[in-house]
Parts: structure tokens; C-alpha cells; sequence
């Protein structure tokens, strides 16, 4: 596998080699700690040509992950706005996002990570690093508490993409998604920026 | 944890068919619509011998499910008390079943029902009529409520149980009952009896 070959670039062997190489790397040691180097290293090319065939560390994540959107293309729209808003825009875009032909892949994402460990952690990382991480920097939180906030958003949005799109319990999942960001969106909005301990 | 009182096991072949039988007619029409008579002509069996085997419809149900426990002994601690507790009663009783060993079985359930349709109708089932119809019951909500309320208290229940116990993502995953009670339950109380729809 780590063997350099004079194949010409956009090689499917060697694109291959690269996002297996990154899929590794992003699940063993995070997104933060794997390099485009080492990466590199592991797949036996340059880190040059991860660069020309990828571009950022952030997009070679997206391709490895077969991720079907980028997050910081939508995350401007739910960024952009009232601060008392971005709970139900969080929500909005979320639903827009698994109720377009994206979905598909998002649940085949979904089925995977409940039965791979790999693929759950590489899921980890990008709900983490992707989404959770541009969404909580951006609001004037101690932070101590993101990682709580960050998980506990988390755990209301797979859940609502476990009960709509993969275990299809009604009627959520054929509510029209004004309801859902209707109920949905206060949560989310209060594990942002509310009060989490009760008194 | 049920106890199987005074109920011999029978001929394992037999106790498999109806099971088996049992697993098709719940899944195929429902908890409501799948009778016992049904289940035993299925299996070739008199329905007698379903009763003396199982009990119940719901203790079938329970074992075809392979239910590592029985909601009925567990909802009266969440149902008795105030109102105001009850979100946070359903979330403790909730983490205190997959905190323990019953937890093990409940992620083989839930990788399962991601991956098999049929296992997602019995999920499906099991949590609407073994669980959230019985709290809900309980409330003194507009019936045509109910099932809007339930499956969003589905969703964050089952999107808790998807990050602290398949994905494990941290913090979520290692926190204690405690934080988790605090700032979950608030949100299952509201989904129950709050307010759903904004201005």
C-alpha cells in the first residue's frame, strides 16, 4: 500500500489510497491530530498531491467521509441572524439537509456508525469538528460548557434523524418540517445558550 | 427485571415457533391489530398454549422483543409524583435501565433496528404502546396530541441513548445521570405537557 508509482494525478488507486489512509487517521487519532503529512505518509504519496486532489484538511475529511454536504456552506444561514433564532434555523437547516436526496446518504452514514466503530468515530469527529464546533464558537458561551452543549445538541438531532429517516416513527416522520422546527428548535436552542443544571 | 413466576419454559421448539409467529404478526400489523389467536395459528398451536407459555399479549410481546425489561414495573416510579417532575423522572429511569447490564442488550437492539426494517417496527412498537402510550395516558393531554408528543419525546430519548451508548460521544457519554437528568429532562417534560408550537 505505502508504494509511489508514476501514476498520473486523479489515479483512482491513488485517491483511494489517500482517503483510506485519512479515513484511518481521522478515526485513530481525531481530526485535530491527523496531518496531511502523515496521512500522506500512510498512503505513500506527496502531501503535495493530497493538497492538489483534496485541498484542505477539512475537505479531504468531507471526501473520506463521503459526507453528501459541506457544513460551512449551510452554516452561514443558520449563523446569520438573531441569537434567540439559531435553535430553530439549526433545526431548519438540518431538516433541509436530510429531507433533500443528501438524506440517502445520511442514513447509509447512520447504519454504518451503529455498526462500525470506525465509522462512528469518524462521525464523532465530524458532527464535533464540523457542525457542533462553528456553531458554539460563534455564540458568547463559557467555554467549559461546549462540549456538554455541543453533545447534548447532538443527541436531539440524530435522534430526530434515527425517528424520522431511519426508524420512521409517526407522525414525525411525515411531519411537515415547520412543525418539527416548531417543537424541536427551542431545545436546541436552549442546550446553545440556556440553562442546562436545574435548580 | 421480569421474573418469570410459576411459567415452564415448554418445548424450546414450540416456545420458538410462537415466538417467531409472534415476531411476524407485531411487526407485520401492529402491537394493536396482531392477536394471540392469530400468532398461535401461525405457530400451529392452540392459543392456550401461547397463554400458558407467555401470559399476556405484553409479556409476548416482551419476549419476542427480547426486552431486557418490563416497562410496566419501571413506569410507576416515573408516573407517581408531581407533574412538573415527570421529564426528568422518565430520563432517570430511562439512563437507570441502560446504565445497567440491560444496556448491553438494548445497543443490540438498536443496531438492529438500524439495519432491519423488521426489528425497526417492533422497536417502533415497543416504544409507542409499551412505554410513551402509557405515560402519555397518564397526562391529562388533548388525545389528538398524544402521538406528536410521543414520538418527540422518542427522539430524545432514543438520540440520548444513540450518543451515550453506540456513539459514544463525550461528553454525553461519561457524564453522570445526574447532568444528564438536569439538562434532558426539561425537554422530554416540555415534548410531554409544554408548549410545542411558537408564536
Amino acid at each position: 500500500m505505502a508504494r509511489r508509482t508514476g501514476r498520473r494525478p486523479g489515479n483512482p488507486d491513488t485517491r483511494e489510497a489517500i482517503l483510506s489512509a485519512a479515513r484511518s487517521a481521522f478515526a485513530e487519532r481525531g481530526f485535530a491530530a491527523a496531518s496531511i503529512r502523515t496521512i500522506a505518509a500512510a498512503a505513500g504519496v506527496d502531501p503535495a498531491l493530497v493538497h492538489h486532489y483534496f485541498g484542505s484538511k477539512d475537505q479531504l475529511f468531507l471526501a473520506a467521509m463521503q459526507a453528501p454536504v459541506d457544513p460551512r456552506e449551510l452554516l452561514p444561514g443558520v449563523l446569520a441572524g438573531d441569537r434567540d433564532g439559531i435553535g430553530e434555523r439549526l433545526v431548519r437547516t438540518f431538516l433541509g439537509v436530510w429531507d433533500s436526496p443528501a438524506g440517502t446518504a445520511g442514513v447509509a452514514l447512520m447504519r454504518s456508525a451503529v455498526s462500525n466503530e470506525w465509522t462512528a468515530r469518524l462521525l464523532r469527529e465530524f458532527v464535533v469538528t464540523q457542525v457542533l464546533r462553528r456553531v458554539l464558537e460563534h455564540l458568547d458561551i463559557d467555554p467549559a460548557e461546549l462540549p456538554l452543549r455541543g453533545s447534548l445538541v447532538a443527541t436531539q438531532l440524530v435522534g430526530l434523524a434515527m425517528m424520522r429517516y431511519v426508524i420512521r416513527l409517526e407522525p414525525v416522520a411525515s411531519a411537515d418540517p415547520a412543525t418539527l422546527v416548531a417543537a424541536v428548535g427551542p431545545t436546541v436552542q436552549r442546550y446553545l445558550v440556556g440553562e442546562l443544571a436545574t435548580g
